[in-house]
This record gives structure tokens, sequence and C-alpha cells, in this order.
């Protein structure tokens, strides 16, 4: 806890894992942290973010990034404490955005860094809502779904930072918002607290009717972070000329085989040509360069009027982080879920 | 034959076509044309296009139009000749491009026609690559597929009217372009007189590394109007960012049941996000009031110079429409389908 920390606590990617990650697919262990280079910062870890898109980073399939490799750390945005820096930009105390993975303390080059300012807002939410999560909200509703005033938005896992944020920013845009969640919790929530026009419980026996209820307009937009069979009941009402940003696909992310037949494939472009419906995979990434800095300061404003309201699901302690992850995997994490790893 | 014409020969929908389309689906009469209201015109069908899009109009399922309804004439756009015209805006002898539907004469309202040069260019080129065919290409690639110079632009069906100018629009535009075509005539064809810079037999049993050699720098654009066998070769080679315009699945027309499983749309939606693809279903009826005139300045001046080469298909007399459906819809015919009714 001092500057002269010389070693970490860490969870490396043992193996690959084959369904759902099962502990002994990790190892946890203590290493030697490196020496500072120039222009490089000792931190201590406060806060973890766990994030869906990590399973995909686990998998040896093709994605958007090279998968973590075994005996790795494992990947993962942080908010931590500067412990001791060979950068004059940043002194020991303040507290950083940085990515430091799976681990207690970390070394990183500064240039991955970015000062957080603990009076604008809690420093927690720089890995949530003004962060990857409520950028990759922003960036797809706004830049993707464009939804016009008056149109329908649909989002799932809409209590999670990404959904939470995507109905919230429908409604400041002038657009109906619908939330679709799991458990009567989540669904009271999302009205409620959040401000959804409205929200179906995707555990619900009649989901499908219910939905359709919902959207009585039909789906101008869905934001799709899930699959699965939310997907299948949202595509029969999607509008003509829909736009469907997706980010993510959580409920396929731990299947091993593909599911049994009929092969729907032909079937969903049949549709998406029919409707007229436009399907873009995204990461917010390629759109930070534009538009991070225009996000950041319409969303504070929106945190700070409380327009843009968001919750965290906070996991107290580095050995608990197996769980948190396993957990919000399936949907058990009830807002954006953090590791909380030191003071 | 003359301005007395009273009666046309028409062919309707006489049953809802069960996978392939039957000549027991339709049914040859001859009808009485109704008396001219003000402002419409008596035709005579010179040349009948035929077209994918008509397979989906005759099936009960939801689309972007219509269905045909049973005892109604087929639909399809003409070059018809006016034999007689309440429009004075309009001469006997006019050659207009309509919408006159299966049949010999017709009569159609004149705002619904445009009157044809015949000297500016062959009048049937007006339902093909200066029609709908190649304004669904020059709409689809240029305002969604958005080829830029250098990158790959494959299409299927590429010998049709309407991959036939997405490959040499490609060209046009400094992308490079790669066809695939059924049989080794329709391949040479695209490279030695279309000037692709490559093509594919899809019945080549080793279609599938055909295609990954000849695009050994990945595919930015998939024009997709095919669907099938053709895309799952196809969607592998898709690069990240790359974009698949989809104004048809004629492979999948006449399909009754879902194909047998797995079932691959959840993996479909897979490649879309990891790969950050766009997938767009159009018509291009929805880009005709912005374009089509700027389309048709280009497209007439890319035919005066060749570098927009087309090919028809010409099947003579209307008794052998429904022949000529048939061998369109199964890839028979080599360029624009057109059926000559009258000279």
């Amino acid at each position: 806890m001092t500057s002269e920390q010389q070693t970490t606590r860490r969870i490396v990617l043992a193996a690959r894992p084959h369904g759902e990650p099962r502990d002994s697919d990790f190892r946890f262990e203590e290493a030697a942290l490196p020496e500072l280079a120039d222009r490089e910062a000792l931190l201590q870890t406060l806060d973890l973010s766990l994030d869906p898109y990590m399973r995909g980073r686990i998998s040896a399939a093709k994605s958007y990034a090279a998968p973590v490799e075994i005996d790795h750390t494992m990947v993962g945005a942080t908010v931590s404490r500067v412990l001791r820096t060979t950068d004059s930009a940043l002194a020991p105390g303040d507290v950083v955005l940085g990515y430091g993975g799976w681990q207690t303390y970390s070394v990183e080059r500064t240039s991955y860094l970015r000062k957080l300012d603990p009076a604008s807002a809690p420093v927690s939410t720089a890995l949530g809502v003004l962060g990857m999560p409520g950028f990759t909200a922003y960036a797809g509703l706004l830049t993707i779904g464009r939804p016009t005033p008056g149109e329908t938005v649909v989002v799932a896992a809409a209590t999670g930072p990404v959904g939470s944020a995507v109905g919230q920013i429908a409604k400041i845009k002038g657009a109906r918002a619908v939330g679709i969640a799991g458990g009567p919790e989540k669904v009271a929530y999302l009205t409620e607290e959040l401000g959804f026009d409205d929200a179906v419980d995707h555990r619900a026996d009649d989901f499908t009717d219910r939905l359709r209820a919902a959207v009585p307009d039909g789906i101008d937009v869905y934001f799709e972070n899930v699959g699965g069979e939310v997907f299948d009941a949202v595509l029969p009402r999607m509008n003509t000329h829909g736009r469907i940003p997706l980010c993510g696909l959580v409920a396929n992310y731990n299947l091993t085989d593909l599911p049994n037949g009929p092969d729907r494939s032909g079937a969903l472009m049949g549709q998406i040509l029919t409707r007229s419906l436009t399907v873009r995979g995204f990461i917010q990434t390629e759109f930070a360069e534009d538009q991070f800095g225009t996000f950041l300061d319409d969303a504070t404003g929106w945190v700070s009027d409380r327009s843009l309201k968001y919750r965290e699901h906070v996991i107290e302690g580095f050995d608990n982080t197996l769980d948190a992850f396993r957990g919000m995997l399936s949907g058990k994490n009830f807002g954006k879920t953090l590791v909380h790893i030191a003071d």
C-alpha cells in the first residue's frame, strides 16, 4: 500500500473456458512488479470493472481484439491510485482510469491513463456511466440507432450499465424507451427509477406477448447486447427501416455448440431484407476519437441534473472476482459490476 | 395492335406457389380493357421485365409490398407503345416505361409512365441497366456499400442485371471487383467482357477455396442478392467494418421450410458483432427520389462510353413467360431477363 510496493496479487487465465468459466480456468498468483521505466506509474487498484466483453477475450475465437493468452493477467479497466510515477504530469495520490487488469497493483504507461477529478463525479463512474459502458450506449444509440422523437427504442439487459444509459439517453432525445430485464425488481426499477416508458420481464412465461403490448407502434431501434430468445421476440416487432446497433451477445458467450436447428440464419437475413433493417456490429473504440469528448461533456451534465441515473453492483474484495464475473455473465448483477479492492 | 384494341391477354395468379412456381399457380386469360379515363393511356406491351422480387410478391409473407392477390394480374415493369391517350403530354407512338404487368396490353395512368427516348439508348435498357436493376446496384453499392479505391467488392449473380452493374460501378469507383456466377461461360464473361478483376464459379467443388484465393485482402463490400451457400462462403472472408447491402435472397425464395439445423442465426449475429459489419436490407425505391436522376445521368454516360456494359436474356413470346420466370429464379438466364412481346 505504499510507494515501496513490490508485488501484485493477480488472476491469470489458466485455461480457455468451455462454456461457463470455472475456477480452474483461472489462477490467483503473486507476482513481482516491474521497475518503473520513463513515463510509467505504479498504481494501486481501487475498483476493477467486470464487463461482458471479457468473456470474448478468453475465447480463442476471432474477435475485435486478440484473446488473453494463457498464463497472462486477465484484462480489465480499473480505477487506481498513483503510488509512484516517473511522469511529472501525475503525482502520488492522483486517481486515474487505466487498464490495470485483474490485479491489486499494476505498472502502466501514463499515456494510457486518464486522471479523474473526484470532485466532479464519484471516480467509479469512469468505469460505468461516464466510461466505456456509457460511451457504448451513447455512440451506438446516437450514431447507429439515431432515434427521432416519438420513435420506440428497445434495449435488453436494461438495468446494466449500457442498457440503462441507452434507455435514458433515448428519453433525453425524445424517443420512447422500453427496457427488457430479468425479474420484477429490475423491471420496476426501469419504470419507477429510470423513467423508462415501459419494461418487460424476459423471464415471464408470456414475455413475447408482453413485449408486443409494450411496443404498440413497433420497434424503430433495438439496441442489441443480449441475443438469444430476447432477440427472437424482438425481431418480428421491428419496423421497416429499423436500426439494430449490436454491441454484445451475452446470451451466446458461454455457448459451446451451435443450438439445434432448424437453421434460421437465412430467415434472419430475410427479415433484414424485407423490413429494410440495418444491423451494425460495433465496438465503442471506433467512435472514441471523434465522440468521446462530446460524450463526456453531455453525460457529465446529464448525471449532474439526474436525467442520467446509474446504479453500481459492487462486490467487495479481490477474492470474489471470479464469482462476480460469472454472476455478471448470467445477469445476477443489478447495475454496473465492480469489484471494490481498496479504498 | 391498334387504338381500337379492346382486350388484353394476361397472366393472373391462380394459387400461391409452394416452392418453385408451377404452371398451375398461374392462369392465362383474355380480359376486356377498361375505357380510358382522364390522363390515362392505352399501351401495347413491347417488353416485359422478369425480376427476382416477383417471387416475393406471390408469397403471402410480409414483405415491402403487398402480395399480388389471387386472380389479379401479375405485376411487372414494361416498356410499351402508346396506342391512345387522354394526356396531351403523350402521343400515339411514344414509347414509355410503365408497370403494365404480365399482359399484352394495359391501361395505365400517365403519371406512372416515363417517356423514353429511343435515340439515347435502346428502350429495353429502361428495364435493366438504366432502370430498376441498374439503380438497385448504384444506390446499394454507393450509398450502403461505399467502396473506397482499392477495397474489394464481391457480388453474386454477377452476370445478372444488378450484379453486373455492381461490379462495373465498383470498378469505375476504383475498387477491386470479384464476381460469383454459375458456370464457366458466365465466369469468363465477367473477367473478359465486363472487366471484373476476378470471378468464381459457385458450382465448382472447390468454390470456397477459389473464393478465398480471389480475395487475398478479404472482402470490404459484399453486395448480397443471393444468400444460401454463397453467403456461407463469403461471410468468413468479410473484413472488419465490412458492409453488406442486401437487396435479395434468391436462393431462399422457393424454400418451403427452414433448412435443417444447427441454428446458425446466433452465429451470424456473432460474426456481424466481432467483425463490426453493417448488414442493411434495402429496396431501391427508398433512394429513388434523391438519387434516380443522378443515377440516370451517370449510368447513361457510362453506357455510352462502354464502362458499363449490359447483356439481355430475351425470351420471345408472351406464351413463354412462365418458363422464363422459373429459369430466371434458378439462374438459367444470362443477363437481364426480358420477355419480348411485340416490336
